[in-house]
């Protein structure tokens, strides 16, 4: 299958500082963009991670606090001075077009593009995107506001022919996408060759779930099971758990708690308080609960492979 | 007298690059801190210049277009994370306060301070700000939409007393502050000494013009007459004069000439449009017109003083 990478733009909070721009994320996932979060500074980041603006057509919030969509305006505004056509879709809360359209009245008349948004409820798990190859589906978070993380999934591929098989039985060309699809072949001479036998099972389709901000929260944990790389809020380390808890935000151990206890193969910690001057210390703690913990750091950008 | 410095937050134009932040200036007066202008990042450069948050109670805006002021909700919400307490006032013009007023509601509510919006006219200069040492006064420019500069300058300070003639005469305490404001001295025994005899002139105040954005604007030229620096826009060189017309915006060239007929003693060149790697043609050519030209750049720091 194509690619699928995660571009960190900014993994700091509320408080952005000069180690850390706040959230903000691009999937790239076969060339389509996939911004998640939108913090100040994102078209700035987006230019400096040199991923093309073109290739952006949706955009998800997961929240409307300030540190996850003060970029936005900006961005817009820029597409607009780039002479962009191609629709914007913003998934957000159902409260961010009547907050963001009438920023955009204001300051970006005459668009030459259509900025359309869909709203996104934070109480269940929604498909909120779907195209040929993923699907997004909406992860309800417990923050003091309404609050979703984002699961984005690849679509079963097709099984894989195998030359040889193809070569020895001379399977035409207009058999083969059934084939790979999982029927079994039926030679000129009646035979049937068992689907088995022509072909190797798809690529595990990829699956990369984004959650920030929140609490504690196992209610995510059937949603996120096994997935190739998770992105959990590390707000706080083990000295402000209080904090945390009041907050509605994570410690790096509870993120890796959640991590572990869904099986992901690999954690990445990000919305860091402006209080740590260095994150190695929540490093510590997530890897005593779960090994495969890294930071998320800006400009980095993680290629989920098989 | 004290310190009179102009940070460069920002000096690009509409177009973000990775060589240049939107519009933003801090103005340190003595240690009150006031900004012109707040592109979006102006708070992450505000803290890379090492400014202190809690020096700024004042920001002027030229104009509502967003590379101007797409910063402040951003400012704002951050000094209210920080706790701020003291008055933040917005000298923008009378719309600003309907456009950003809505954003605070919605994304920081309960702010612990006081946000006020003071109207700002683009018709004709008016004395915008006034304190003990300074008098802001705002510059109608020809823009596409009402856009004012704005001209910071000193009060006259005090005159300068001799110490030796202090000491000649045994001036008292008491009779000095009307000394060094002007007047003569009166001895015990009835002889006037005349103040000239007493006292050294005052320091010229000094002045600080800001003019952005603008179209080559002569009736600029009495305001700004004599200023010991002219931050003037400089969006285009004289390979896009036609397209500076167009979009009222100035040439460095342009830019230059209202230097040289104003009179000032440094032209400070700014808002330079994306479309130059290198902002060095832009330079020779205000020089050409008017040789103290130096170019804006992010980081820097202009002392004016005597």
């Amino acid at each position: 299958m194509g690619k699928f990478e995660v571009n960190i733009l900014g993994c700091g909070s509320a408080l952005p500082t000069l180690r850390h721009y706040p959230s903000t994320q691009i999937l790239n996932i076969r060339d389509n963009l996939f911004m998640i979060d939108c913090g100040e500074g994102a078209q700035i980041q987006f230019r400096r991670m040199r991923l093309k603006f073109t290739r952006l057509g949706h955009i998800f919030l997961s929240h409307l606090h300030g540190d996850h969509c003060f970029g936005l305006i900006g961005l817009i505004s820029t597409f607009a001075l780039m002479g962009r056509t191609g629709e914007l879709v913003i998934h957000a809360h159902p409260l961010a077009e009547e907050v963001f359209r009438s920023q955009l009245n204001f300051f970006c008349r005459d668009l030459p593009f259509a900025v359309r948004f869909e709203p996104v409820l934070a109480d269940r798990a929604t498909v909120v995107y779907e195209d040929r190859s993923i699907t997004v589906t909406s992860l309800p978070l417990k923050h003091r506001l309404p609050c979703t993380g984002f699961l984005f999934e690849e679509k079963p591929g097709m099984r894989h022919l195998l030359g040889d098989m193809v070569k020895f039985y001379d399977i035409p060309v207009y058999r083969r996408a059934e084939i790979k699809a999982g029927a079994d072949y039926i030679t000129p001479d009646g035979r049937t060759i068992p689907n088995a036998h022509l072909t190797l099972p798809a690529d595990e389709p990829l699956r990369y779930a984004y959650c920030s901000d929140t609490a504690y929260n196992e209610s995510l944990l059937p949603h996120i099971a096994g997935v190739d790389l998770l992105y959990h809020e590390a707000t706080f380390g083990d000295d402000a758990e209080a904090l945390a808890k009041a907050t509605f935000h994570s410690t790096a151990r509870q993120a890796a708690i959640i991590a572990r206890k869904a099986g992901v193969k690999q954690l990445l910690l990000g919305h860091f308080s402006a209080r740590y001057e260095d994150e190695t210390p929540l490093l510590e703690q997530a890897i005593e609960e779960f090994p495969a913990s890294i930071l998320a750091k800006e400009g980095q950008k993680i290629v989920l492979g098989r």
